[in-house]
């Protein structure tokens, strides 16, 4: 049997016919900027008759489509997405009915990646796992026993809003001290941007062209591979605050493995060097064990892959 | 049937036989400074059979042993804790032993509070919920679909440990930030003292009779109720903190409920007082609903009770 899954993104949705955990065909769409939910409803149904033409198969071959939200989703299926315009929006009866009655199932879309990792990926096997991903901002989803821990009114796994410590800028959310304002490529960029700004000598500069906004976190992991001191100072900031982010999931629910997703993850061994012991710093008992951390498998895919797991 | 909750403290051992969540018989003894396993199993042995007797029962009318330590204790059942001189130690069989095959279940004592207040206080009939004990430093039990989330090593939840902000004065753990340094008892104490220090003007003053080691957590919540300025600094600063450190369990696993409890909580309310709205100053969408914030109903006996219902 097939399942659909679908990664509702600012920019693009994409979606994916997925067999297996393997994505055996896939269509992508721009994301309509006006929003609201009748376009949104009229996308998906494009995309999964698309999808169902090239494949030469029918709704019915279809087991169940699962939509991944960058958002709020509550346990009754309804969509809080600023981005796209949906408010407590309620998807699933209306595609349900677009789509003969095919069972459709939403999520977060940091939820519905750590489900990818977990039934498929880099959690598979564990009894429970936390994924964090590290991109834009910092997206968490928690799965313990094969559930999903999505909380009594869609809100976790904000992880990238917990707070761990004080920080120089404010996060969107009005906050000061969020993970995400710590650990996110746009943190480390923001922080690479500061130092420039004080005229420190780094080879950064030349990468960007002496242009701040150019900067990418890509470029200071290059950097710090060719021991640039500028980028050292900040891959160090970075990797104590993540140990520390990190060490607050350990203490929290001490999950047996946790897997670190998103773009910035693509600097895996930098990421993971060291990682394990400083985390246990963060511990009461020193000595106690914690569980793996791991590198996510699923890059771009774990939204459509994951979707479908749901 | 009968259960019996023992509840392992650093000054006494208190036990209880315990008949749906009420405690029908007590008895206490001074816990062995000298520690070590055998003199463990010797007091409880002991307390055990001075309830039977009590109460002219027979360890056959016991359905099971529940006792509640304050360290790490893992899924197997393996009880480290400094205080009493138990690392990793094995207490269950050789306990099971000494009680004629009874059954022995051991636990965190933070997570049989949240236990004891999730089957029969504060926390009933929820879904989910996450207690803190607001004493001489945080513990924290979290519980879901009737689950203790212990964690995969027996860490789960040193809510106390984990991070929030950048502090003036470090953790016992060797960190900066952890949530106890802001809002257990003593870390009132502590700002309390350091105000004094610098001279401020306040009724403490005389509560404590100008000796700072007689400061409690009681003194400043009766100088803030005078509205007492420095009383009144005081505890907005742990009002916040104790925001944040809530805002990030919301944004963790958003549980249906949060119970406060400890000796803190006595001062109920003036710590729920706005205390929602400052914890949903927290979320990334600020329209989301968060879960009830409540007091705990069990006092000192929520070690008790909760370890019978292990």
């Amino acid at each position: 049997m097939y399942k659909i899954g679908i990664d509702i993104g600012g920019m693009s949705i994409k979606a994916g016919i997925v067999a297996n955990g393997e994505i055996i065909q896939r269509e992508v769409k721009e994301t309509n900027q006006s929003g609201g939910l009748d376009n949104i409803i009229d996308d998906i149904t494009e995309l999964v008759n698309k999808l169902l033409a090239k494949c030469e198969l029918d709704i019915n071959n279809i087991d169940s489509i699962g939509i991944g939200f960058p958002g709020v989703v509550t346990n009754e299926g309804r969509v809080t997405c600023v981005n796209i315009g949906l408010e407590n929006a309620s998807i699933i009866p209306k595609l349900q009915e677009r789509l003969k009655g095919t069972i459709v199932r939403a999520g977060n879309d940091a939820n519905v990646a750590a489900l990818a990792e977990y039934v498929y990926g880099s959690m598979k096997g564990y009894n429970s796992g936390v994924m964090i991903t590290l991109g834009t901002g910092i997206g968490g989803g928690i799965v313990i026993d094969g559930k999903l821990i999505t909380g009594s009114n869609g809100i976790g796994a904000e992880i990238g809003h917990t707070m761990v410590a004080t920080n120089y800028y404010d996060c969107n959310c009005g906050n000061n001290g969020c993970f995400e304002t710590f650990c996110s490529a746009t943190a480390i960029i923001k922080y690479a941007q500061k130092l420039l700004q004080e005229g420190r000598n780094t080879i950064i500069r030349d990468m960007c062209k002496n242009t701040l906004e150019n900067i990418t976190a890509k470029m200071v992991f290059d950097a710090y591979k060719e021991n640039d001191q500028v980028a050292v100072e900040i891959i160090n900031r970075f990797k104590k605050y993540l140990a520390m982010g990190i060490g607050n999931i350990v203490n929290f629910i001490d999950p047996a493995v946790i897997s670190v997703g998103g773009g910035v993850s693509n600097a895996s061994d930098i990421i993971l060097d060291g990682l394990s012991e400083e985390v246990k710093k963060h511990l009461p008992l020193k000595q106690t064990k914690i569980g793996d951390i791991v590198i996510a498998k699923f890059k771009n895919d774990a939204g459509i892959i994951g979707a479908s797991a749901l």
